[in-house]
């Protein structure tokens, strides 16, 4: 076979390798240990250790997180691409992962409420969200719809991954579960996000194992 | 229904406002008008308009990538986000869209050849990649392994998006296939990646319409 590049084959070198890297060259240090686990796997799925500046959670996050995890909750995921980043084997009760995207009524249903397809989706999990975490990694019209679903009084969501990323209303978005203050959330302030960081914090929570 | 939150609700005028934030704010000007529109679309997968610096098309890369797609090439994804990632309404012909890493000989192959899952999922690609267009948003030893597969003589693809994240191998892994010289290429220089600028460099190559 041919070896004309040298680099690491070894998968289990290769994520040791790159958390030393990241806990060398990142400023973690306001964020407790179990904060910190999360952090660093965020920075793993975006190759940028200037992710932690931005990355905050609420005191109760990591604790109700895990908490639904382990009871069985269902995983909430407003996009395909963070349902298929969340690594199945670390799950530690085969909890269901849940993306209700591309349902045939979404894009019925959208035009109904004047919304796009990613909020009106939302419509689908409302008996399943009592208790569920729920992962925003795509929409911020996704976000917004969950917090006024919450507002109009759907059962909350054991605790919110808020990760929309992009220019048009991912800032505000993430300021105003910030501010909602009624669930535990994770988000990545400003612009960045992604599916990427949404499914790696998901990952993080879901075992102790790095 | 509840209002409290102040947004834009409508999918296009998203878009639209989006994708002139970047052009605003981004330095595309070393582009040309298909490149640019290709790195229009990574940004916005990502929030982030300095990603503009770190882009780089060999100059074939556009019109290699659009023709294999045009002519109906499947599309190969190291990891199922890439390949979830990819808007099937936007391919030009109905191009099969292939993510080999869950299937279950893998894990056996992976041990054999010394390498990673991701790596190792490649050799079920062996009789699609000709002509193909490859999608590596994840795992730089997924990159790597295709250089050397090609180099043992496997048909190369007609271009290749190479756009593994990291802090191992993932830098290296496309220095190296800028210079390998022999398949069009796009890549995003330094540890930036992902699999949701991969999927948009694929979405954006697959229709004119932004």
């Amino acid at each position: 076979m041919s070896r004309r590049f040298d680099y690491i084959h070894e998968g289990a070198q290769i994520y040791a390798r790159s958390f030393a890297t990241i806990r060398a060259e990142s400023n973690l240090s306001r964020f407790t240990p179990e904060q910190e686990k999360i952090a660093v796997r965020m920075i793993h799925a975006c190759g940028m250790v200037e992710l932690a500046d931005d990355i905050e959670f609420s005191p109760d996050f990591v604790a109700a997180a895990r908490d639904a995890l382990q009871k069985g909750a269902p995983i909430l995921c407003d996009s395909n691409m963070v349902a298929h980043g969340v690594t199945r084997s670390r799950l530690p009760a085969e909890n269901q992962v849940v993306c209700t995207l591309l349902e045939p009524r979404v894009p019925a249903l959208a035009a109904e409420i004047g919304t796009t397809r990613s909020a009106a989706a939302l419509e689908l999990w409302r008996n399943r969200m009592d208790g569920a975490l729920v992962a925003i990694g795509n929409a911020p019209t996704a976000l917004f719809r969950l917090l006024e679903m919450i507002d109009e009084g759907a059962a909350p969501p054991a605790a919110i991954i808020g990760m929309p990323v992009g220019f048009v209303g991912a800032a505000e978005s993430k300021d105003a579960l910030r501010e909602y203050g009624r669930v535990p959330f994770g988000i990545v302030k400003g612009r960045k996000g992604g599916s990427a960081m949404a499914a790696a914090a998901i990952n993080a929570l879901a075992s102790e194992q790095e």
